[in-house]
């Protein structure tokens, strides 16, 4: 194999044409066959392989540094940059991030995991080198999708005078699912009506050839010719940002690919290099349905069916929920950005599609989208997962709450999100949307309670904030519901309680049995509404008990559990009573099993028991 | 006068051109005297006194929707919609708002403060209304300086099917200070090379005159020649996204804006209107330096000359501090996301260009671009005001805190703003930043103290954030320092504290002034350091004392005291001990003078020692 002699970007600079192709074959076989036992990023990894060889061959990391939007597209740069062996462990706890990362490894520059940040941290380290004397490139890599991000175009706005800075373009005409919008209509034109490169590089020559003679064009003379010119040339949506343009360039091609870029490093403004991809290449089923491989959980190689649990998740139990209530409400309208699959809104996105709308990766326009909507008398609800919503948070403060308008945001993949790691974990919502004045933060504990959340959220004023777990219902047999919180008791006379809410209610239980039969019964308390918190029916209920835990599968500061007991201590409920906080405190939790991830937190029912002392 | 015949927008529109401009003339007279007393945004609305007149007179508010961006040029539309009367009382406490609020005026219909966010909410209402059946416009009134925000590219990436959807770029070739960037430079090339729009008029002429004879045309034949319309016909910025443009025109032109506006109703796809304008027209001190009169306190009519308090504010001390290190250490940089001025950053422009970036209202990009920097050896600095900072919430998490980056966030207008109001108070950032991990959260009280955690950010690892207000040098006579703390003691053998940070320090000496007075000696403490909590070091300093005050000009639910009040619970140190926390609860503040404002918190000296019982 040559695969095994590429122990950094160096090893690949001596390869022959025929090695290479060679090599990329072995790199889309450990690929699919990685991906398809330990889940990850398939499709976008398949596009780029030739590419990220061109790329590491025609530059140097680690001085030169290349960076990855979002990620999804790093893992053919981690075979080919010291991590070929641990590529086995990809995503798994103490295994290798599915994502770029700093301190895994000196190639990989800037980490990611959201989009459309690399053209910002690219501009940031250009400007850093020439402002350190430091002659060296600096390329970010972005899926077309990443245009759909507003990002972008800040970066853009602010790249023209940096000279060692190379964009390259990843054209493979999808986001996360089927591109969307004016700029991939407008990709899409630039790929398909023209060859544009070439076409420019003929139209110069036409220009220079043209005589001004005849009819027409004698009227109009050098004059017009020069400003025609300067049209046809120089109108090129990059262009118009001062940025030089360069391809389109065939993506399997490496030579093509090698060459053009080669041309960009002479470049004495910022490049844009644009590369026409094909997402999936080189695995037929890839290729055929790209937004299904885009991530996957599994799959078998031969039939290339994906792995399912079979088992319904919230996101799916959303998706049929809204779309039953879309049934009889005509205001209810969904978006996404970008997410149709992903948030259960695919069955919506068919069955209502004037409601329907996907806005691309464009979380801070949805958000304030959906506000116009609502001025409009629409219910819109907002299906984002947590870490993205971070994205809207000062849209939600300034367009949502602050007007006091009734949006609704379904809020998915709340708390740990197991092995796509750090840059994905949503542990911050219940912290950033409950100190929002106006806003309802719900935390259903069931599928029975999501509806039940969903129902209430269409009648609420304001903006409403339903968030779950990526996981399948909760276990929550037994519970008695009351207003905002839910509970049952493990044994009599309880003398201890555990306040939770989510998933975690699961260990919640585990500990509360053990604790049991361990001769001290047990409260645990779920909360369903966190903000406003149902303070005085929670006085209640840990009424006579002495020994509480709360625990969190969030970030502890500002999070759920010191605002309830800042509340509670502020009206005396806590005199005399041990209250101890288990969350996730000042830290960025890791990729791996959420079991291992949850156990490594001190949230394990285990440490829940631990915690309520002897 | 005819200004005071106007009562609705229905009152314009059966004035003639002499009038219109006469009432134009009484518009602007209007809004400089009673900007030069109230202070508020002077240049941006002297811009758009046509405009406005146009837009009203073509559509018919408020069943048209006008939709200000930012809403700095909003003030005419205000005088014009009905508020005539009540305009002297403008940005006073109980007086009408500076922006656009919707509980003020059915006119209008979308609030601001922040900018690009007006083509989104566009978006949403033009498409409510398609969905509804409602056959009325929307039209977003936008800057040019907010195409350096990323939320409008997102916009219009998803306008292109809303046919009722209107655009207007006011391109007066600045934002807050000159705009900056690719696409600002890009406009001024289509507003002064071409008169582009007639041009290309011209050029369709031209091409269906050409006959398609000569030598170079010949060889390139049919094709070719549509391939050219295509080129020229199609590549304006606007239309690579599927958009209509039209323009530009003259802003001071009401007949030839009206008559604009109202072919683009016709259009069949979403239109935008360029209108260049001429910011501060009318008033030759604005017309000079609009970046001076863009936002002013007030300022004398005759001379010109903007009010100053002459007193030292903390954004200049924070300006003359970062230059005084940045000659020393080369790697020190400074970002500002479009306000040099406002955040004090015009002496280090002048002092140290190369290190200087301002990269437009681009919050999102100024913090990942600053964490490039960081990777790249510099100590980028990002000045920039609380309220903006929200923008930045996901990249401070995403892309410094994960990665753990050296940057420092220079945090201006913490805290309440007085008159700007609801949109811009930063109340949110105490909660919003301590509860990220591996960020450190200062709040110096004083000038000597924003000194010092300067140069503390300068050493520290990670992200750092120094949050100040806008106000002069915070009284802290006698105030003893220890580590993250600050504290003075009134009267001997204390019983009483007082617990706040920043500048609410003086109503808490204040509180503690009059209750030592009382014969309740009250010890003050003031921490310096938010995040961590010097916890440890409360601790000690709360020995022996039972009744406890935390007095916070910020938001209450995660905010500092519900933090400090569980830490301290959890590790039982507030057993027996009675906590209070007085802070901003679930609310917006509105706008006003900050000692109104805090008095209607609850956050007066009075307020202060009534909490603490009798």
């Amino acid at each position: 194999m040559i695969l095994e002699t590429i122990n950094s970007p160096k090893d690949l600079k001596t390869l022959g044409a025929e090695e290479l192709k060679i090599l990329s074959d072995e790199i889309r076989e450990t690929l699919i066959s990685t991906v398809s036992v330990n889940g990850g990023h398939l499709a976008a990894n398949l596009c780029v392989v030739e590419l990220t060889l061109a790329l590491h061959r025609v530059f140097d990391s680690p001085d030169d540094k290349i960076i990855f939007d979002v990620g999804h597209q790093s893992y053919v740069h981690k075979l080919i940059t010291g991590r070929r062996e641990e590529f086995s462990t990809l995503r798994q706890t103490n295994g290798i991030s599915g994502f770029p990362k700093r301190s895994e490894s000196e190639h990989d520059a800037f980490g990611a995991g959201h989009s459309s940040t690399s053209v910002s941290a690219a501009a940031g380290i250009a400007a850093a080198n020439l402002l350190c004397g430091n002659d060296v490139y600096t390329i970010a890599v972005v899926g077309d999708g990443a245009f759909t991000g507003g990002m972008i175009y800040e970066a853009l706005n602010n790249c023209a005078d940096k000279e060692k800075l190379i964009i390259v373009l990843n054209d493979n005409d999808m986001s996360i699912s089927p591109n969307v919008g004016g700029m991939s209509r407008y990709f899409s034109k630039v790929r398909t009506s023209a060859k544009y490169f070439s076409f420019k590089n003929k139209s110069k020559r036409f220009f220079k050839a043209l005589p001004l003679v005849g009819n027409g064009l004698l009227k109009f003379g050098t004059a017009v010719k020069n400003r025609f010119k300067k049209l046809v040339m120089s109108q090129n949506f990059f262009e118009q940002f001062g940025l030089s343009y360069y391809g389109p360039v065939d993506g399997n091609d490496i030579k093509h690919i090698e060459r053009v870029l080669t041309e960009a490093k002479d470049d004495k403004k910022c490049a844009v290099v644009h590369v026409c991809t094909t997402k999936g290449k080189g695995y037929k089923y890839a290729e055929e349905r790209p937004d299904l491989f885009h991530g996957v959980s599994g799959f078998d190689i031969e039939s290339g069916k994906i792995k399912s649990s079979g088992v319904e998740s919230f996101s799916e139990r959303f998706g049929s929920i809204i779309c039953k209530y879309a049934e009889e409400d005509k205001r209810i309208a969904a978006i996404t950005a970008a997410m149709p699959d992903g948030t259960g809104l695919s069955e919506f996105a068919k069955r209502f599609p004037d409601r329907f709308f996907d806005v691309g990766i464009a979380e801070e326009h949805a958000l304030t989208f959906a506000c116009g909507l609502s001025v409009g008398g629409m219910i819109p609800v907002f299906a984002v997962y947590s870490t993205f919503a971070q994205r809207a948070f000062d849209q939600l403060i300034h367009d949502a709450a602050l007007q006091n308008l009734h949006v609704i945001i379904a809020l998915d993949r709340a708390g740990l999100v197991a092995n796509d790691g750090a840059t994905h974990h949503g542990i911050f919502d219940t912290a950033f949307i409950s100190e929002i004045p106006n806003v309802t933060l719900y935390s259903p504990n069931s599928f029975e309670s999501l509806e039940k959340c969903f129902v209430e959220a269409l009648n609420v004023q304001g903006p409403v904030v339903i968030r779950y777990p990526k996981s399948e219902d909760i276990v929550c047999d037994g519970f008695y519901n009351a207003r905002g919180v839910s509970f049952k008791d493990f044994g009599e006379g309880v003398e201890n309680a555990i306040i939770t809410y989510g998933r975690l209610q699961e260990n919640a239980i585990e500990a509360a049995e053990t604790l049991n039969n361990n001769g001290r019964p047990t409260r645990v308390i779920s909360l369903t509404t966190l903000s406003p918190l149902p303070v005085e029916g929670l006085i209640k209920l840990l009424d006579g008990i002495d020994n509480i835990v709360f625990a969190e599968e969030g970030i502890k500061n500002g999070g759920v559990a010191q605002r309830l007991c800042a509340e509670l201590t502020e009206r005396g409920a806590l005199c005399g009573k041990r209250f101890v906080i288990k969350a996730i405190d000042g830290i960025f939790p890791d990729h791996g099993s959420n079991k291992d991830l949850l156990s490594s937190l001190s949230l394990s029912p285990e440490s829940i028991v631990d915690s309520l002392g002897e």
